[in-house]
This record gives structure tokens, C-alpha cells and sequence, in this order.
């Protein structure tokens, strides 16, 4: 047996959380007995996110204690002194009904939104929900309109349940995208089956454009410069809830597969799968999930862009985060200095080259720089950007989504 | 010469930023061409605590890389690896005309608020100061009415300046309550002299009564029991800033001197001093700050009360924090393992013995609860509370301050 050379999973072992198939039978039988918790979708993407090991070591939703350690430290304290990174609070919420149905149970099943139990919570622990306070601490304001704070915190009850996560089956969409969803096991494996001797990821929502492309072949590069014969590039979509002017999972899919057709990134090297994270836009904070997840999928390096999870202040004139923070945060942050952080160059469309370039302050006039708003704006109105910002048939996507959803909204 | 047994500062050495009466001249001829920044009183206390080394190994206000790490981790990475807790950031605020003024320097002078000079910031960094992002990281709420953010951050500038700290000479009040205020070094020495193999600290912004008093004598008892030959109590009300409605610092200094010269306390294993710092009144997150500084002090036992720097929430009907998260975030801070964390046994008036006593549950409608708030009404009131609940002549300290204040009210 060949040992993987990948990087360690946080805690040493990668978690896993699915029953095996044998079990699977008396499992069912015991959940019958067992108080019920109704899971949301955006619960479910957290169920199917701890069951595959992308939050490892964690073994299930939050108790109190891991709860406080992530509110306060962004980390965690394993029993052997040593620290894993843990920025966001993974827990779950319930309301004062389903607490008092649980009365003094010790385990729980838990019930996704059509009505099947999908997991089993064991030694439960059951704490309050102080709902100010985890917002305030995690995404640095409590100022309405944070999207993930409306669409999952506001509505969600007074009290938070822990404990031990068992998961009847792998999770699934049935959305045509499920061959995407590799867990962290399956990348390690195709990552070894590859032989990379680095691997480096790259964690996006929007399409990319030529400025992405430039860069990640750009890293590629670099690595082999550094000595790395094989270096692989895990483009890494997040596919789980983002807000309603993101451009949709399939969508950006399809936009994905048209830039490896057209061969802005080279196929060989690259592996496409989707992050089941939900996105809470929580800025330096969030960066560092985003970062200790891809460790877990076995990444050793981890490019950072400009204001990482970053979004508009929802009620003032500002960026929500300084844009230096999130990778400022990252390099800083404990149990994330085993990864090897790569600052995102800055790229913009050069008038004068007629493509995506780097920027070059000494002739900062050549240089336009396109938004990713901006980018949307164009889609949206049927123009098209400059020649060279993105390849043809990736943006055909992006155009066609907006003039069907335009239609539909008019035909509303 | 004998080895210190007492517990090694944090960073390894106590830092001392007072510049040595030697150099005291030509930095004062230096200082003459420096850019000044005016101080508020506040940010005297801080150098003050900064320069004796309570912050230990924090050797001036923070940069931006010591101030990001403290609000997203509450603690320093050193250079070795190692972690030192720093759950506040201790940082200085300038305005725009201030940052104007200071230009491209690379050091500044400090001035007080009486206009004199006293201390150099030396290769400063100027960051932006995101009030919004530093309240909210470090409360856990962005409510309006938290006393510090009230008088100390909502009026300071936009910018922040950091760098390394040279102070003219020590920090005086000349209030009649400057030899209380003994620096670290001074207490680690008196400890040693006194041949302290133990040092508990009682952390307090409180008159001391008989559930305090109970509650010291019987850690010491504990400390005598596990082995140690000669505990000592370090009493160590906190001397900075405070709210309006706290006992000012003078009149609990009296109070506190009652209860020794009464032998409530025993004066040959307890020491009084003075903490410099501010409150913050920033419950799970401040308490860490107080014991951290207490480390420094030379103290390996700290003592942990019930929501301890909590206060009430100041818009909604509840607690800020959860009375029992100081405690739990205390004993799993970052940097703080070294230290051993005693959680405060619950006092009350027993109403069968006629004292305070250790709460009873099997019999707790003998036990009466007299908080902060109902032993400021009764003195307030002229009230007695009951016999036995604090000593006679440390109650009379607090009903004359408060009979003064009543009448200093009236005469306006």
C-alpha cells in the first residue's frame, strides 16, 4: 500500500458519517422510537457537509462548548493540545415546540424536507440560541439584510442542538449535478490517482472569467517553478445557499464546463466538483472555512482573492470588510498555518493587449477592471464585454440565463 | 540567587517600557521635533497597563496584525509558535486631522491630557478603525448604551495607531492611591518575598462582603489542602474607567481597607492593589483579559464569578451574556491552560445561621440573594442589609458615600 503524500485531514482522520449499508436496516428501526427535528434545506447542505469530513474533526453539529471555542477563538482545542481551525459556528437550530418534544431524549432523528429521516443526533445537548450575539461575533455587525443572517438565522428557533451525527445514506439533489458533488474522500482518491504532488484550489461563485484563468494557470506555474512535478487544480465552485443576485449553481456549472471545453484551463489538470457548503458572506471569518474545508479535501495550497466572501455593507456606503482582511485574517489564523496561503493577483482587461492581464500600476490608464457586478450588468443588458474577457461560449451561457429569466420575469 | 517559582509571564518576560531615568533627557529632546497625539484619559490607563507590562509581551498599541489577530482570536501567534491570549484590542484612535498632522513620521510623541509629554510610539502603523467590525467582535452586540463604546470608541477617530511603546516615566494619579498601584514587577516581588508557592487572584469593581470574603478564605483553605505551604491573595480591584452607577474607585479602596483592618480578610496572606485597566464591560471576552493581566501579576490561581464582567444588556430585558459563558470561555481561551481557572462557589445570606454561607440547594429557602444592584439600593436607602452581610464599619464607607453624593445631588 502506497501512503498518500496529500496533506493531513484536520484531527489526523477524515471523517465520515454515512451508516454502512448493513447497518442501514436497524438504524431505520431504531429512529422509529426516536423525537423527530425537522431539518431545513439549508440544514440539510450543513448534514451532507459534516457527514463527508469537510468540517473534520467535527463529528456533528455543535455542542456549547464547540460552539463557544468557534464564536470566540475560530478554533478548536483537540485533546492533545493541539488546535484545528473551526471559524464558523455549525449548529442547528430548534424551536421551544421541538425542544419540548425532545424532553429528556438522548438521541434525535433528524428529518429533511420531504419527510424522510436522513440522520440520527446521538447524546444530544441542547443550549441557547443568542442570536445577536453569533451574528454580532461573526460577521462583525448586526446591521440588517446579511443574507444568510435573513434567509437562516432570523427565522430559526431560540435553542441549538449538538451532538453526534450518524447519516443513513449519502445526500443527494437529484438536480443532475450530483456527479459533481465529490466528497473529500473521493477527491483524495482522484487526486492520488492523478499522482499530484501539489494540489491547489480555488473557491469561487461566480463564472470565471479570463482574470481567473490567467491566474490559476499562473499558480500552476509558479508551483512547477517551485519544484512541484504535478501540480493539480481543484476549481471548486460553492454549491450550496447564496443569495438571489448570485448567478445559480447550474448555471455557473455550465459556464465551468464551457471554459475547460474551450481549453482556458487545461482539462488534464483540473478537476471541477461542487463545495456543499451554504455561503453565509461572513468576509475574513468565512475565508477560513472556506480554506480548512479544502485542506480536508486534501488542497495544500489555497489561493485567497481581493475581500474573500466579502459583499456590501447591507445599509451603508461601503464594502462590508476592509478587501485586505479576509487574507490578511487567513495567513493569521490558527490551525490554517499548514496550508500554503497564495494572495490572488490583481488581473484587469488591458486595453492595449486586448486581454485579461495582470495590472501593471506603471500604466494603470491600459486597465479596465470588471466587477463581477459589472460583469452581470453586461449580461443582463446584452452587451458584451471587451473582446478577451472571458471565452465565447462561457459567456453565451451567462447571457442566455439572464434573457431567460428576464423573460420570465416579464411574463410574470 | 534564587529562582522565581512564580508563573513565567506571558511571552517569557515581563515587558517594561519605562525608559530608564538615564535616557530620560534626550528622549524628551527628541521628542521635540515628533508629531504629538493627544491622549484622553483613557488612553493614559492604557499606557499605563502597556508600559508595566500587564499586556505582556504587548510592547505598545497594536498594529494591525495584533489587532486583527485579537478580534478574530482572541490571542497572539508568537514567533516560536507559541500563543499568548489577547482577547481585547488595545489600540490607540486618531482623527483625520490628527493622521493629517502626522504625515510620513515614522515616530510620534504622546501627549496627556494636561499637555505633557509622556511617551513615544515608535515605527507606527496607521490602519483604518472599523468601529462598527470592533464593537460587534468584541461585545457581541452592536446595541447602543455599552458604557465603554459610549465614552471611549463612539467619539474617537477613524484611524488607528500602532507601534512600539517608550514611556517618559511611571504613571501617576497623585489621587492619594498611587502606592496601591503596584506594576507586575512590583507584585511578583512582594510574592516573592513574602514566599508566596501560590498566588490567587480576586479580580473585583465591587465592595468586598461577607460572601467574597468567604469565598477567598475558603480557596485558601483548598490551597492549603492540595499541598501549597503559603497562598496568597492578591485583592485587585480593578482602577480604570468604570460606569457611572459603580462604586467610585477611592470609596471601595476604603471599604476594602475596613475589611482587612476587621479581619475579615487576613492581612498577612492578602495583598491589595490596584489593576490600571479600563472595563470594558465585555463579559466572556474581558474576563480572559483579566486573568491574562493577572498571569503577568505573578498569579497561577485565578478566581471566576458568576457572568463575570457581564453587565445588563443595555436594550433588551435580559443579561448581556449568559452568566455561566465567562467561566466556560475562560477555561478553554487560547494561551490561558497554563493558568488554573477556580470557578466561584455561589454565596447568599443564610437566613437560619444569620450569615453568608455557601448556597444550599437542598434548603434554599433559607438563602437570600443580595446582588450588586439591591447592596447599592440599601445603602442608597440608608437601609441595613442583614446582620452578618457585611463588616459594620466597611457598610458605614459605602451609606456615607452614598449620603455625601445624595446631598451633593440636592445642593445642585
Amino acid at each position: 500500500m502506497i501512503k498518500s503524500s496529500l496533506i493531513e485531514p484536520d484531527g489526523g482522520t477524515l471523517v465520515d458519517l454515512i451508516v454502512p449499508e448493513s447497518q442501514r436496516y436497524s438504524k431505520m428501526t431504531e429512529i422509529e422510537s426516536m423525537a423527530k427535528v425537522n431539518l431545513t434545506r439549508i440544514d440539510m447542505e450543513w448534514v451532507h457537509v459534516i457527514s463527508e469530513g469537510w468540517a473534520s474533526p467535527l463529528r456533528g453539529f455543535m455542542r456549547e462548548s464547540e460552539y463557544l471555542q468557534s464564536l470566540h477563538f475560530n478554533c478548536l482545542r483537540m485533546e492533545d493540545g493541539s488546535v484545528v481551525n473551526m471559524s464558523l459556528p455549525i449548529v442547528l437550530a430548534i424551536d421551544d415546540e421541538t425542544k419540548g418534544r425532545i424532553g429528556s431524549s438522548l438521541h434525535v432523528a433528524l428529518v429533511g424536507p420531504l419527510g424522510d429521516c436522513v440522520a440520527i443526533l446521538r447524546s444530544i445537548e441542547i443550549y441557547k440560541h443568542n442570536k445577536e450575539e453569533r451574528i454580532a461575533r461573526t460577521w462583525g455587525t448586526t446591521a440588517p439584510g446579511l443574507p444568510y443572517v435573513d434567509e437562516v438565522i432570523t427565522p430559526s428557533g431560540d435553542w441549538l442542538i449538538g451532538g453526534d451525527l450518524e447519516v443513513l445514506k449519502p445526500i443527494k439533489y437529484s438536480d443532475g449535478l450530483d456527479n459533481y458533488r465529490l466528497s473529500p474522500k473521493q477527491l483524495r482518491k482522484e487526486f492520488e490517482s492523478r499522482k499530484a504532488d501539489a494540489v491547489f484550489a480555488f473557491q469561487l461563485r461566480n463564472p470565471v472569467h479570463n482574470g481567473h484563468a490567467l491566474l490559476m494557470n499562473d499558480t500552476r506555474k509558479r508551483l512547477l517553478e517551485m519544484g512541484y512535478k504535478n501540480p493539480i487544480l481543484l476549481l471548486h465552485p460553492l454549491g450550496g445557499f447564496t443569495k438571489a443576485d448570485d448567478v445559480p449553481l447550474d448555471v455557473r456549472m455550465e459556464q465551468h464546463s464551457k471554459v475547460l471545453e474551450d481549453g482556458v484551463l487545461d482539462p488534464e489538470t483540473t478537476i471541477v466538483a461542487i463545495f456543499p457548503s451554504p455561503m453565509h458572506y461572513a468576509g475574513p471569518t468565512e475565508v477560513q472555512w472556506h480554506a480548512k474545508a479544502r485542506i480536508n479535501a486534501g488542497a495544500n495550497f489555497y489561493i485567497v482573492g481581493r475581500d474573500p466572501a466579502g459583499m456590501a455593507h447591507p445599509t451603508e456606503k461601503r464594502d462590508l470588510y476592509d478587501p485586505d482582511h479576509g487574507k490578511k485574517v487567513l495567513t493569521m489564523a490558527p490551525g490554517l498555518h499548514k496550508l500554503n496561503i497564495l494572495p490572488f493577483k490583481v488581473a484587469a482587461y488591458d486595453n492595449r493587449e486586448n486581454k485579461m492581464a495582470f495590472f501593471d500600476p506603471s500604466r494603470a490608464k491600459d486597465f479596465l477592471f470588471i466587477s463581477g457586478t459589472k460583469m452581470r450588468a453586461y449580461a443582463k443588458n446584452g452587451e458584451n464585454p471587451p473582446n478577451g474577457f472571458m471565452c465565447p461560449s462561457g459567456w453565451k451561457v451567462l447571457v442566455e440565463y439572464y434573457q431567460s429569466s428576464q423573460a420570465q420575469e416579464a411574463s410574470q
